[in-house]
C-alpha cells in the first residue's frame, strides 16, 4: 500500500494539527494503514498545551513531498496555505470548512461544511463510518472545536459544533469550559517568542479582490500585553510588506475573554479598515468591538469594500 | 423559508434530472420544505423513458436566477455548466463527481466523490440521514447510475455504484440489466433531433489547458447508423467552432452495446486526438476502441496532450 500524507495548513493551529492526527487514525481504520499525520510548520502553545495534556508527540515536519505522492489536506483548501509543491501531488480527498480556493483536473473526494472546525466533519465522519471514538480522539477533536470557536462564542460557531462538544466532553471526560479557558490561555503566553515568530503564528496570505493581504491573528487575555509590543511589531510587519510586496497586513489582537479584536493596519490599503468598520485608525490601530473571526468578520468585510 | 433552486447540469443527462428531483426530496425530507428541482435545458429520451416509466413529470424549465437565490448544484460544479447568472446567487451545497472546477469567497457545503455517478452520493446521504428511500427514488437513483455508468460497463464504476446498484434494484423492484438496456437504447434514438439539438444533446465545453474545446456524446446502439449523418454533423459541427472560436470539436460517437467510440474531431486542432490515442484520423474521423469514458479516457489524456 502506497503511503499517504496527512496534513493541514501552514502556521499550523490546534484544529490543523488534531485534524491531521484525527483524518490519519480514521484512514488507518478504513483499512489505509499507510496513512500518516503531518505537520508544515511550527507547534503553538495552544496545541502544544493539547499535546501535552494528552501525552501525545507532535507529527512529524513535512518540508517537500515527493512527486505523485499520495495526499489527504485537512482545515485547507487553498494551494498557497499547503505545502510549496502541492501541485504534483494526487490529492485523494480534502476535509475542510474554508471557502473553496483550489481546483483539479480529476475528481476527488471532497468535504467541507460551513462548521465552526474541521473536527465537528470528522465527528460526523466517524460515526457515518461506525467507527469508535476513543477518549483520547474526542479529547483532541473537542481541543480543536473549543479553539476555532473561542469556547463556542465565536460567529463561526453552529449547532452541530455545539452538539459535538456536548456529546465529546462526555466521551472525554472532560470539563470543556474549565479545560478549554486553561487550553485557550496557553495559547496566549507568548513568551519565547521572537517578533517574527508571533508575525507567523497564525498568518494567512489573503486577497481582497487584487488587494494582496496577510491577516494574523494573535490572541490574548490582555489586549494592553501585547500593544505594549507595538512599535516592534509594527517593524515587522513593515519589513514582511516589503518582502513579499503586501497592500495591507492586518493583525488582529484579539480578547478571548471579553471577545473583541484590536487591529493593526499597515501597508498602502490599510485604510480600507477604516472604509470596511466604518471607523478610524489612530497611529494605525482601532479596536474592532466584537469581532473574533477572521473568516466571519473580517475575510468577507474588507473583501466586500476593497 | 426562502425558496431554495435545486439543478444540475446545461444540456441535462438523467443524472443531472433525477438528482436534482432525488436532492429536492432529501432536502425537503430534513425540513428544507422549499427545496424545488429544476432543470436547465431540455430533457433528453433516455430521461425522457425514466419519466415516463415512472410516470413522473420533468422539473420546471431555469432560464435566469434571481440575484441572491438560494442554489444548490448537483452533477456539476463549473460555472460555465450551470445557469448564466450563478455568480449573483448563494451557493448553499454542491453535490457532484465531477472535478473541481469553481471557487468561492465563503465556506459551504461541499461533497463530492471520484464515483460513477452522482445518485451513488445521494444513495449515502440518504443512508447517512436515515431517510427513507421509497420505490419511486431508488428507481431514480438506480436509472442513473445505469446511465451514467453505461450498466456497470464504464471504467468509471466504482465498487460502491455497483454496491448501490444490487441495494438500489431490490428496494425499485427492477431487473437493472433488461431495463437498463431498454432504457439506454431509448437514449440513442435520434428522430425528431435536429442535427443542431443533437450538437447540443451532451455537449460539455471543456479547455484542455489552453486549448478552448467542446466534447459531445452521442450513445447509440449502431455508430454506423449515425455516421450515415456524418456530412451535416461536421457541417454543423464546424458552425459551431467558428460561432464559439473553439481550437477543436470532438463528437464522441459511442458504441453502448460493444463499449467503443467513433470520434469526428474539427478545429484547428483536431490533430492532438492523434497524438493523445496514437491513432490517425482518416476523412476527420477514427475508431477509439473501449473508449467509453470523456471524464476517464478523454479529457485527463487530451489535458495530458494539449
Amino acid at each position: 500500500m502506497e503511503k499517504t500524507y496527512v496534513f493541514g495548513h501552514k502556521s499550523p493551529d490546534t484544529d490543523t494539527i488534531t485534524s491531521s492526527i484525527v483524518m490519519a487514525n480514521l484512514e488507518q481504520q478504513l483499512g489505509n494503514t499507510e496513512a500518516k499525520a503531518y505537520r508544515l510548520g511550527n507547534i503553538n502553545k495552544e496545541t502544544e498545551y493539547v499535546l501535552n495534556y494528552l501525552d501525545l508527540e507532535a507529527p512529524e515536519l513535512l518540508e517537500k513531498i515527493d512527486d505523485n505522492a499520495n495526499v489527504i489536506l485537512v482545515d485547507h483548501n487553498s494551494p498557497k496555505e499547503s505545502v510549496d509543491n502541492l501541485e504534483n501531488a494526487k490529492i485523494q480527498k480534502i476535509i475542510d470548512h474554508h471557502k473553496i480556493a483550489f481546483n483539479t483536473s480529476y475528481p476527488l473526494y471532497v468535504r467541507t461544511e460551513p462548521v465552526g472546525c474541521t473536527e465537528t466533519i470528522l465527528y460526523k465522519l466517524y460515526q457515518e463510518n461506525n467507527i469508535e471514538i476513543t477518549k483520547e480522539i474526542a479529547s483532541l477533536m473537542l481541543s480543536a472545536i473549543i479553539s476555532d470557536t473561542l469556547l463556542l462564542k465565536s460567529p463561526t460557531t453552529t449547532e452541530e459544533d455545539k452538539e459535538a462538544v456536548e456529546q465529546l466532553s462526555k466521551i472525554a471526560e472532560i470539563d470543556y469550559e474549565e479545560y478549554g479557558l486553561d487550553m485557550l490561555k496557553a495559547g496566549t503566553d507568548l513568551s519565547g517568542f521572537t517578533i517574527d515568530e508571533i508575525l507567523q503564528l497564525d498568518a494567512k496570505q489573503i486577497d481582497f479582490k487584487d488587494i494582496k493581504s496577510i491577516v494574523n491573528q494573535v490572541n490574548t487575555a490582555s489586549i494592553d500585553d501585547v500593544m505594549q509590543m507595538k512599535d516592534q511589531l509594527e517593524e515587522g510587519m513593515n519589513k514582511i510588506i516589503e518582502e513579499q510586496d503586501l497592500d495591507i497586513f492586518m493583525l488582529l489582537i484579539t480578547d478571548i475573554i471579553n471577545s473583541n479584536s484590536q487591529v493593526i493596519a499597515l501597508g498602502k490599503e490599510a485604510k480600507l479598515v477604516e472604509k470596511a468598520y466604518n471607523v478610524k485608525l489612530e497611529d494605525n490601530t482601532v479596536l474592532l468591538e466584537g469581532v473574533v473571526s477572521r473568516k466571519k468578520q473580517v475575510v468577507p468585510i474588507m473583501t466586500e469594500n476593497a
